[in-house]
C-alpha cells in the first residue's frame, strides 16, 4: 500500500472488533496501528460479557449451596463478601486486557493507548499523544455505551452497569429500571447474592424479541424466587434522602426505596466529539455511524463494526463484521456480514438460549407452524425443594419441515443454543432432529425425542390436534 | 388380531425397551401385557443412568464448596451423610417407577409383577401367579446386569453397580476393576465424596473407543484430583481380611486395602432361565437373543430389544429399536433401527460428549482428515484454584468437508453432545458450523470458532501445516 500514509489500518476503539480488524489486517502484512482511551478489551471483555458471567457465577452459589442437603451435604454457615468478588473478578480482567494487547503486539500492531479522534478522512489526533497520524484505510470501532437517562430527575443518583461491577459494597436493595438482557441479568445477579430487587419495566413484559412463552416462563420463575417485577411502569424520578439511601418515585405512585437505582434502558454510540463530521462519516439519527453492507461509512475507506453502528450488538457479531471487514478491504474479498439466523443466551437464572424465529415471528411469517414443547423439571433439581421449570420449545414450518426456532430456559440454555445454532442456520428439518439418537440422561435429549407437536398454528391462529 | 391369543403382544421385562413397545403396542389398540419381576424402569431408572447420575450431582458439590471462596463467599464446614443421599435417591427413583406403572396402565397394559418364562413358542409362564398365557407376538427385553466376574477369586466379596447403590456407608476406600463408562463414573463419584479410589484396568488406556485425546486428559484430570489409576493392570484376587477391609492382589505384586472392590468389566444378557430353548430363540455365543436387521429372533413372531441383545447397550437405544419393533410387527411397516452416528456421553467429571467418528477411525477410513483441536480452562474456573482442561474436537473429511467426528470434554459436555449429535447425523459441514454465530460467553462457541485446523492427516499420518 501507499507509503503516502503513516499506516495502511489505523483502528479507533479496542474492542472485540477493533482488536479482530487490526489483528487480521497486521497478519496479512499491513501497517497497522489501534488507539484505545480506556483499556483493551472494549465492553465485552472490561465491562460487559465477561465480568457479567463471572458475577453470574458468583451468584449461582447460593443455590447450590442450598441443593446441596438434599444431596447428603450439611453446609455450614454461609457469608458473602462482595469486595473479594469484585477483586479476583478485577484481577481476571486485568489479565484478559493485558492477552488482548500482547497479542496485537504479536501480530505487530501499534498499540496507542490514548483517545483518537479524526481530523479529516485520512487524519486521527492522538488526544494524550499530541500527535497527529495518517492512514490509508480507517477503522471505527469505538462501541456504545449504557444510556444515562438525563431525563429523569435524579438520574445523577443512578448507577449503569458500568457502576454495577465496581460498587463498593454489595447493595441490600436494587432498583433496577430496564426489561432487556443487562437489566435482567443485572437483576438476578444481586437477587442471587441476597439483594431485594425490582425490576421496574415499561413494556408488557421482560425481554422484548423472545419467545413469549419464555419470557412469561421466566418471570414467572424470577419473582417466585422473590425478586419483585413490575411491568407496565416507569421511574418519574429518583430522590437521595438524609440517609443516603435512594427512593425510586414511580410513575403509579409507589415509591420503593433501595441502595441503588441502576438504568438498564438501552445503549448508545460513542460518536461524540469523535470528529465524524471533520472526517465527513454520517450519523443516523440516534448518533450511530450509518454504514453499507460491507460495514463502509459514508466514506468510502473509513468502515465502521461493532456497537457503533447499531446493527446487533453482541460481541461475535462484531468480530464477524471485523473479519468482514479485513475480508472486504484488504483481500479483494468484499464480504458482506451475516446477520440471519444469530443464537442468542441471557445469563438469567434460569438462562435462556434461543435461534431463529419466535413462535410469534413465525405465526406471522408461515401459514402452517407446529409447535413442539416440553416443560419439566431438571433432573439435579428433582432431589431439591427446587422447582424451576425447564422449558424446551422447536418452531417448525409445516411446509419445509424445516425447524425455524429453537427455545431453550433452564440449565446450560447458553449452550444449547450456540450449538441448535448450527442446526437450524444449517436449515435442518424436523426430521433432521427426530433422526439423531437421545443421550440419556440429559436435558438435551428431549429436544430429540418430542415426536408429535405440541400444537398447530394456521395462517396465525391456533388450530385443535 | 386373532382371539386364538390371550394377547396381540407379550412384553417379558419393564425396562426401557420393553415398557416403550407395551405402551405404544397398547396405543395402538393392541390387547398388550408386561411381566417385570423386580421393577418397573429397569435398568436405566433403577440401577443405572438415573440413580447413577442423581450421585454424580452428590458428588459434585465438594468442588463447588470450593470454587466459592475465589467468588467471595465463606462456607462453613461441610459434611456427608451417604444414607440421606441413598434415601433421597431411593424415593426419586420409586416415583419414577411409579410413573413407569401408570403409564403403562393408563396406555391400557395389563402388568404382571412377576418373572416371566416361556414355554412354548406362544407360550409365557407367569412364575409367582402359577399361571400360563399366549400371545401372538412376543417381545423379550429382559436386558442385561453387571457381570460378577466367577472366575476371580474372592469375588464374592466384590459388588457391582448394583450393590453401590444401595451401599449402608459411604466406602472410605474403593478398588474399582475396570475401564469402561460405568467404572469411570463410579470412580469418579467416590472420589468426588471423598473416597480414596484406585481404578485397575486391564487395557492401556481408560474409555476404550471413544478418542484418545480426551481419554488421555480425562485421565490426566481424574489422575489430578487425586485418583490412583493403573492402566494395563489386573487384580488377581480378592481377600477379606480380620477387621472386614478388603485386599485387591494385584497382578503386578501390589495389594491394594480397600472397604469395597466394585467390579464394572462387562454386562451380560439376562436369558439364563427364561426360556429361549422352548421357544425356539437361538441365543449367540455369549448368551445374547440373536436377531436380525428388525430386532426379529429366530422365531418370527418373537422379537427382542434392548441390552439382551447386545447391540448398542444405551437406553435411547433400546427406546428406539421398541418404536421400531412396533412400526415391524403392529404397523406393517417394517422398520430397521438406525445405528449409525449415536451420540454419548460419559458422566465422569470433566463429562464427555461425543458422536461419530473418533480421529484415530477417521484416520483409518478416510486419506484426508483435518483435526480442529481447543484446549482451554472454562470460564467458571478462571478465578479459582481448579484447573482441569476444557477439550474440544471437530474430526473433519477433508474431501467431503463433513464433520464426522465431534468430541468434547469438559462441564456440560453430555448437552453438547446431543446437539452436536443433530449436526454430525445430519452430516453438516465444516462451514455450516463456520457459518453459524458464537454465542459469547459460552464453551460451545469454540466449536464454530476454529477456524483453521490445528493439524492434518493424510493417509493416517500426521503432516505438517
Amino acid at each position: 500500500m501507499s507509503q503516502a500514509y503513516d499506516y495502511d489500518l489505523f483502528v479507533i476503539g479496542g474492542g472485540s472488533g477493533g482488536v479482530r480488524g487490526a489483528r487480521r489486517a497486521a497478519i496479512l502484512g499491513k501497517r497497522v496501528a489501534i488507539a484505545e482511551e480506556y483499556r483493551f478489551g472494549g465492553t465485552c471483555v472490561i465491562r460487559g460479557c465477561v465480568p457479567k458471567k463471572l458475577l453470574v457465577y458468583a451468584s449461582q452459589f447460593p443455590e447450590s449451596f442450598e441443593d446441596a442437603a438434599a444431596y447428603g451435604w450439611t453446609v455450614g454457615e454461609t457469608s458473602f463478601d462482595w469486595p473479594t468478588l469484585i477483586a479476583n473478578k478485577d484481577r481476571e480482567i486485568a489479565r484478559l486486557e493485558s492477552i488482548y494487547q500482547t497479542n496485537l503486539a504479536k501480530a505487530g500492531v501499534e498499540l496507542f493507548p490514548t483517545r483518537a479522534v479524526l481530523e479529516g478522512p485520512h487524519e486521527i489526533r492522538l488526544v494524550d499523544h499530541g500527535r497527529r497520524v495518517t492512514a490509508e484505510t480507517i477503522l471505527v470501532a469505538v462501541g456504545g455505551r449504557a444510556s444515562r437517562h438525563p431525563s429523569l430527575p435524579g438520574a445523577e443518583h443512578c448507577i449503569t452497569s458500568n457502576e454495577a461491577f465496581h460498587l463498593k459494597e454489595m447493595p441490600r436493595s436494587v432498583v433496577i429500571l430496564g426489561g432487556g438482557y443487562i437489566a435482567v441479568e443485572f437483576a438476578n445477579i444481586f437477587l442471587g447474592l441476597g439483594a431485594k430487587v425490582t425490576l421496574v419495566y415499561r413494556g408488557k413484559e421482560i425481554l422484548q424479541g423472545f419467545d413469549d412463552d419464555l419470557r412469561h416462563e421466566l418471570h414467572q420463575a424470577m419473582a417466585q424466587k422473590g425478586m419483585e417485577i413490575r411491568c407496565e411502569e416507569a421511574i418519574e424520578r429518583v430522590t437521595r434522602g438524609d440517609g443516603g439511601r435512594l427512593a425510586a418515585h414511580l410513575l403509579g405512585g409507589d415509591v420503593i426505596e433501595a441502595d441503588q437505582v441502576m438504568l438498564a434502558i438501552g445503549r448508545q454510540a460513542n460518536t461524540e466529539n469523535l470528529g465524524c463530521e471533520a472526517a465527513g462519516i454520517a450519523l443516523d439519527e440516534r448518533g450511530a455511524v450509518k454504514v453499507d453492507d460491507y460495514s463502509r461509512t459514508s466514506v468510502p475507506h473509513i468502515f465502521a463494526v461493532g456497537d457503533v453502528t447499531h446493527r446487533v450488538q453482541l460481541t461475535p457479531v462484531a468480530i464477524h463484521e471485523a473479519m468482514c471487514f479485513v475480508e472486504t478491504a484488504f483481500r479483494d474479498n468484499p464480504t458482506k456480514p451475516d446477520f440471519e439466523t444469530i443464537p442468542t443466551a441471557v445469563f438469567s437464572q434460569p438462562e435462556i438460549g434461543a435461534v431463529g424465529l419466535t413462535e410469534a415471528a413465525a405465526a406471522k411469517l408461515l401459514p402452517e407452524v407446529e409447535v413442539y414443547r416440553a416443560r419439566f423439571r431438571p433432573m439435579r433439581q428433582t432431589l431439591t425443594a427446587r422447582s424451576e421449570p425447564m422449558v424446551m420449545k422447536l418452531v417448525v414450518d409445516g411446509a419445509s419441515r424445516r425447524v425455524v426456532g429453537a427455545h431453550v430456559l433452564g440449565p446450560d440454555a447458553g449452550e444449547m443454543g450456540q450449538l441448535l445454532g448450527i442446526a437450524v442456520k444449517a436449515r435442518l428439518t424436523k426430521e433432521d432432529f427426530d433422526r439423531t439418537m437421545a443421550v440419556h440422561p440429559t436435558a438435551a435429549e428431549e429436544l430429540v425425542t418430542m415426536y408429535e407437536p405440541s400444537y398447530r398454528l394456521r395462517n396465525g391462529a391456533r388450530v385443535e390436534g
